[in-house]
């Protein structure tokens, strides 16, 4: 399970993204195989999109650790879900850090598949954003990450910074890393100062119906 | 169509997931071409995920009936809905057969292609699930399937009590056929007597933003 | 990108597409990137499922000119949404014709991976329905797709015209610009005498709980 650092890392993302599908779970008030299920979907639901997409063996279904790992971590959450609930803020911290995680290994398995460099951010930003989609859509909610401040874009620069400096000729860790920390910085920044791009606006006396 | 049990089992899944496909389609007065499409997706959904997380071949382009015979059920279904509807309560126990069959016949086709009992396990309950999540979905109503009383666990059941006869050396009919009655039973017992699993309760004075 | 006519009019229809997932993100009043994200879903997305099912390697991830394009359609739309939403009228007419490229160049392109003839069909509808369907799901819409006025039949239309003429020994261009006219001919329709399909009504007396 630990072979590299980034099976390491994606480790890691994909606990703390069944973190947040429980947590949605915890909200509707679901029974504890509802916190496994929207726990799983969300934990591995965007390198699953990305590993079909791609035509590759799908990550789990080779190394089915990483669905025990949901089960056991949606189990610990049914029972402890109280604790990061009050942490509300950790939680959002914790994401960030998901984010910023997949948006540099799911650009790596891209780049490993032999893609073009659009490919590779695209994948980025899927295995980072999908999970959350999918999230929001089974649990009956308007998927937030279309709506929330500088949260695709995070994953987009990770991504970026990730193929750039590859591209550069730089070290596949060292690329990892700078990726990975821009990912989290963008969206720290965004948390930390409410940031957000400028939405669109209706023009005034503009038709729309 | 009928070569072996396992394909005769799955065809009825398919036709009883229809049917519950276009029930939703007439709650939304949906025209035929509604139902065609909302019956297909519901029948096929379950069987389509697998097969694309497998890597295997979709079965229903591999044998093209099946298609047809979500076509024709829904034809018949936009003329006689009223019949159905009439009898609810049955319906539901179609549909508790449905998902105890498509459990083990989605397991047992994720056994074939050689995965292990976890994602095996996993793969019969994508099968016997997914598709009424879809149509939930695609009707515009919150998944049922996450509140619903013990229905995602009867498929953890009947997919559990297949691979696990076949790791105990049972031939595969034996297998096939206890973990129906085992999905089925659970099922129904949760319908007859109003089973559920213990929900997650917010505790009092726990910040829940 | 453009080394066939297929092509140019598969480009066509992405355009197309990604405007009107554009024209849900204004609604919505999203920032650009979710815009990027809301156009580039809906024009890629009936393909992206299309290749999926029939095991081809995705068509954007061979060719990410794609990609690009529905990303600087996004950033156009962006910039200019108020004009085509003033034009909403031109926009459905617009989309119809994306409807009838996308069901003839998808059912070419099952075709060309020799599956059968209701497969075929069946790949011509997914390509020209699902990119919008995703587009509702993600912007909180129940898809109305299902409930609009004849538009998964023009689908249906185009693709059926398109096989049987290759059937009957058509050649493939004149089969495809059949099927093409046939199923912006029955849309066409359709919006301007507000076709629509009986649809299902219940009866009088019969318990619809």
């Amino acid at each position: 399970m630990f072979e590299t650092i980034a099976s390491t890392l994606d480790w890691f993302g994909v606990v703390v993204f069944t973190v947040t599908g429980c947590l949605v779970a915890s909200r509707k008030q679901m029974d504890i195989v509802g916190f496994a299920l929207m726990g799983t979907v969300t934990g591995i639901g965007g390198g699953t999109l990305r590993d079909t997409l791609l035509n590759l063996p799908v990550f789990w279904i080779e190394e089915p650790s990483y669905l025990l790992t949901c089960g056991v971590t949606s189990v610990v959450i049914f029972f402890t879900a109280h604790i990061p609930q009050s942490r509300y803020r950790t939680l959002l911290w914790l994401d960030a850090v998901g984010l910023a995680l997949f948006a540099v290994t799911g650009a790596g398995r891209a780049m490993d598949a032999g893609v073009g460099a659009a490919v590779v951010v695209a994948m980025g930003v899927v295995t980072a954003t999908f999970g959350g989609i999918i999230r929001d859509l089974l649990g009956g909610e308007s998927p937030v990450i279309l709506t929330r401040e500088v949260y695709i874009t995070a994953a987009l620069a990770a991504a970026a910074a990730f193929i750039g400096l590859i591209g550069l000729g730089a070290v596949r860790e060292f690329a990892t890393a700078v990726g990975f920390v821009v990912g989290l910085l963008v969206r720290a920044a965004a948390l930390h100062f409410h940031w957000s791009l400028p939405r669109y606006k209706p023009r005034p006396g503009v038709d729309t119906a």
